[in-house]
């Protein structure tokens, strides 16, 4: 039985990345997920947190924030909120921790890397379109730095895969299979097919190690397919970062 | 001599308005002036705030923001910064005002319109373009409840005009051409030719009766080609509103 | 037909100024517009906001606020709500451009002066008595530094005028008319009859640009008797302000 | 040897209460104490907090304020700062508390007494002062319901006493007093020489038992004189609050 | 090489819960793992959050703190700070998420649990200490409910696991392990060895499949052990819960 | 007739102090005061607050708090309304300003003790057995310092004492006899017999000369037994504070 959307169980939604959507950022993408529409920004500032001051390395730290009207019934701003939410926290520590670990902070030298991920549309995986679009924009934006070593270690992407009673597991769900999906899990893992973060949860459900390696495996295929895509955006600078994993190797 | 960016004193930046930007909102544009792009959104709620319950009147408000990078440097979100900015404030109370002096808020019944006006690249003109939109976007939304009689009563648009010690009165400043302006006056005004909001500002200077007279003829000028551009976009709705604006003579 | 309080259409209320209202501040007045009573104080720092520091300018910034019973029902404290309101963000960004369109900031020297404008009595017109307070004020604290060069190049008083189904156009609104205006406009001169600010709204009405020239041939007589009033109490500094309006024709 | 202001150190400076001074709240008082002024309203208000609802029993609540000119330099506004300090907090509480003492809640029905002082001037004792022309402005409002059974049970005001290493135990002090006293004590009392509060502290220093007595003394014949001048404001108020007081012994 | 504290590399740090901690709490628990130590109590009120009215069912939340001096030098209270950090949300997240997929919240019926985690003393694990020890406040709060059916389906433990340089994979983290680990991984199981939470990072670095599979296979023993000492202080309700778990099978 | 809890009027419940109660803090102790539990901490930090900075001074600054459950109802935490109340802003003022009354802050020299006073349970007066063990846990970390001169001037502690319509005066109130008396004093006191603080207040009630005598004397006796409490468990470090007190007779 196909998908609400006709997708196979192990099918990507549709993905576009326009890189330099934007006139002023250092690096920006627009990354297009099926309806999910997320625009990221890195913006490079020549200092860091106080925590590192001094130390001879660098720093990236994310923000995420959804449009009222992102969603179907229209959401508070954070800002007339006057905080922000749980889920948003959870959200931008995540995509900041996450890119973390394909750069090499002490290359990066003394500054700060901002990421903005801001969805304009959302039909589920906000936060894993984020952080696919966000490391475009980021390598775009240390690929204009004069750096005398390049910094970015490996490629790195995000997809979700969950269990539906109906599909069993399946890749890289909408908002409608969140919704009713009994698992649920994010993936962010390294082109050489490494872990980053893993955080599956399954609320009034539970689920066991077998259906966990099930959904390992999809989540990895959908990956790589995702990484094959910022390869094509990213040019010579994909080169670039493909000498630094296999240097690594 | 023309101006920084080749126009003519008397000439607006390219205009586009791309209609039905988003999927979810009951009315969604985006809209470009030069190099400024605003989501503008209209939201359909079926309650007033607390101060007009039961009267039998609807609520127009309107919620202003900037993505962090829509600018040269990057802002800190109102959201992190825990309040809204003065200028905010001001600007989304501009932009509820002045689309409540377009619509017989009887007519509208008991809801709200939530405006949302998103800035995602910043050029200049962020406030007059956010209400240029903002009006399209609201006619949409309108245009798709069920309403004994239609609620909007003419066009509205709003434009810049300032006064730079190079050009005198120019029409449509960008932001190097306000960044530099000794005055600087937003209009909005309706497709008769009538006054709805009139904000002018001479920040370390002033101005004349006479330079206040000629700015008013550039302002005019610029609003009616904007709206012409809003019935290209409208279509039958256009023929509607029109049909309202005689109606009322 | 004369108007509520017996006043006739270009006639404003009767308006006192109390100098040294206070002891501690360097330049204090308690402005009484009718009802309308405002404090209004001057303070100088020795030193000026981030964005100007080392540039050997001044800077002029304002506080407005009310005391809770300053209206008919009481008004909650917005130190206890805990954020400020849109309106009086509005309102204290338009008193200090508004004082800083006659002030030279150069021969001010890096120095702030806060403007407080604190409303004890509220009848329509708070905002042009603050501001009409506020030049007052900040005359006499600058009067009271040592400086190269006085740096106060012109008088600077503002009131309201407004369209009235009843009356026309009216001087000086108080809060009944104010609440019943069609249209409502608020307008600061400086004494030699240049604009400073301009801000015409039309809320759920309209108007031409035949009843705007009306407006501002009322506003401009009004504002000229309030300057009157400014230099009887200002004594031997109104003269000297009057000088360097003389020096900079 | 006379105090900084030549007072004996069992003499309250000069007392000054303007009744009605606004014409808005249901009472109101400016209380003029030596160099120290107090702007007290009280405002009635048709319903009781949570807490209370249901019960027939009424409630007073009170909020303090300080101008930012009411101090030598100038403070920082609580409404900018967002949040109230802990020194107000102690102050508003201490003020609300101190009036329901003589107040019979339940005579008063289910209302809320709102009490704002605003010290527009202050010179040391601006919580004393607070609580002594609350008393007028709350006994004003009361006198205005129409209630079966006059709700206020007896008089009360307040002063401070302190212990100065130069005069030994003195009366009212003054900032300068204040600033160099070992001792500062507040006291609240009734006109039938009751307790209703009482604060005494010795931060950096301690007292004895003995102290506390001559204390004591001098607080009680201070506030007698103060309770003498708000039966003369009261007219004929005062004479009602003398017979509850007869009629309570 | 064993670790510093002595420990194999499968080896819990000893765990006691004192029951029936503190007097007023419908459960209470103190539990010490090692050195951490965190009060966790369960609150019972009889409503639910609005999204849920009218529905039936019930609702599990959790707050998180730490006192200031829990940790080696002191951390600013959230309640001073003004709002809640990041890390915060996402561990109270977490904790009701976790709690909720062993309770059936629809026998439950419309009532809220309210989880406090207050961390006296932190060591490392402090959020997986959390879990463990509200689930024995949770089930004692809910063993005093006179319920139709007994909502909690399964006994539910957490434990973190990591990777070291020095060790491998590791059970059950103290700080200064933490701090050095590659990576990081919380997991959150039932007593019937089913996954509810699965959260591993590599914070600056990455694992592979088979590490991570080496990792599960610790975390399952440890958490197995800590449902063991569970068993032993609910008694009676462990029984219960037991049976529960039997009839879902 | 014997109190609610079997004690006589003058009798203190029992108490106890653990001392170095947690790892982390320079001092800290879990005082116990019948069923209220306090852990006090006492931190040293080597800086000083803005406005002693260069002076050569020390400074003790508190801070308090209540876990939601330490009440028979649950009370919202603090961090999550995102500020503080006016009850706990006085309490941790108190705090504070009663231990400056015992310490020389210039022999303390530039540093900060930071005192935390963490409420687990409560059954009334917290605020005085969080100062009585507040001053055992500042003792240590003093104690701790290698000073020139040692600070600590005498021993401090506090207790409350009240009036009840049953009893009379009575000792050392516990939170059913808070909530029915109708006077409630709390008293800080040194070993030596002299007043730090002193606050009596008769909300909705008013008390006598004579009834303040006698809760002077009853309070007075209460507090020297919780001082030799003290000095047991502070060992040589209760000789060291004897030979200051001595020395500065």
């Amino acid at each position: 039985m196909t998908r609400i959307d006709e997708r196979a169980t192990n099918e990507l939604r549709p993905v576009q990345m326009e890189v330099d959507y934007l006139i002023h950022p250092e690096g920006s993408v627009l990354i297009t997920v099926g309806q999910t529409k997320v625009i990221c920004t890195a913006t490079v500032e020549d200092k860091v947190p106080p925590f590192l001051r001094g130390q001879g390395k660098g720093w990236i730290t994310a923000e995420y924030s959804m449009l009222p009207r992102a969603t179907n019934s229209r959401n508070r701003r954070e800002a007339s909120a006057g905080k922000i939410s749980g889920r948003t926290m959870e959200i931008q520590r995540l995509i900041g921790r996450a890119l973390r670990a394909v750069v090499d902070l002490e290359k990066l030298g003394e500054r700060t890397l901002w990421i903005d991920c801001d969805v304009i549309q959302a039909d589920g995986g906000t936060r894993t379109a984020s952080i696919t679009g966000a490391f475009v924009a980021m390598a775009m934006a240390i690929g204009k730095l004069e750096l005398p070593a390049f910094p970015v270690t490996d490629f790195l992407a995000a997809t979700s895969v969950g269990i539906d009673s109906e599909h069993g597991a399946i890749l890289d769900l909408n908002y409608v299979e969140d919704s009713s999906a009994e698992v649920d899990m994010n993936l962010v893992m390294t082109g050489s097919g490494q872990f980053v973060e893993l955080q599956g949860t399954g609320e009034e459900s539970t689920f066991t190690r077998a259906q966990l390696n099930e959904l390992l495996d999809l989540g990895e295929s959908g990956i790589q397919q995702l990484i094959g895509k910022q390869k094509e955006v990213l040019g010579s600078l994909a080169q670039k970062i493909g000498e630094e994993v296999k240097s690594n190797l």
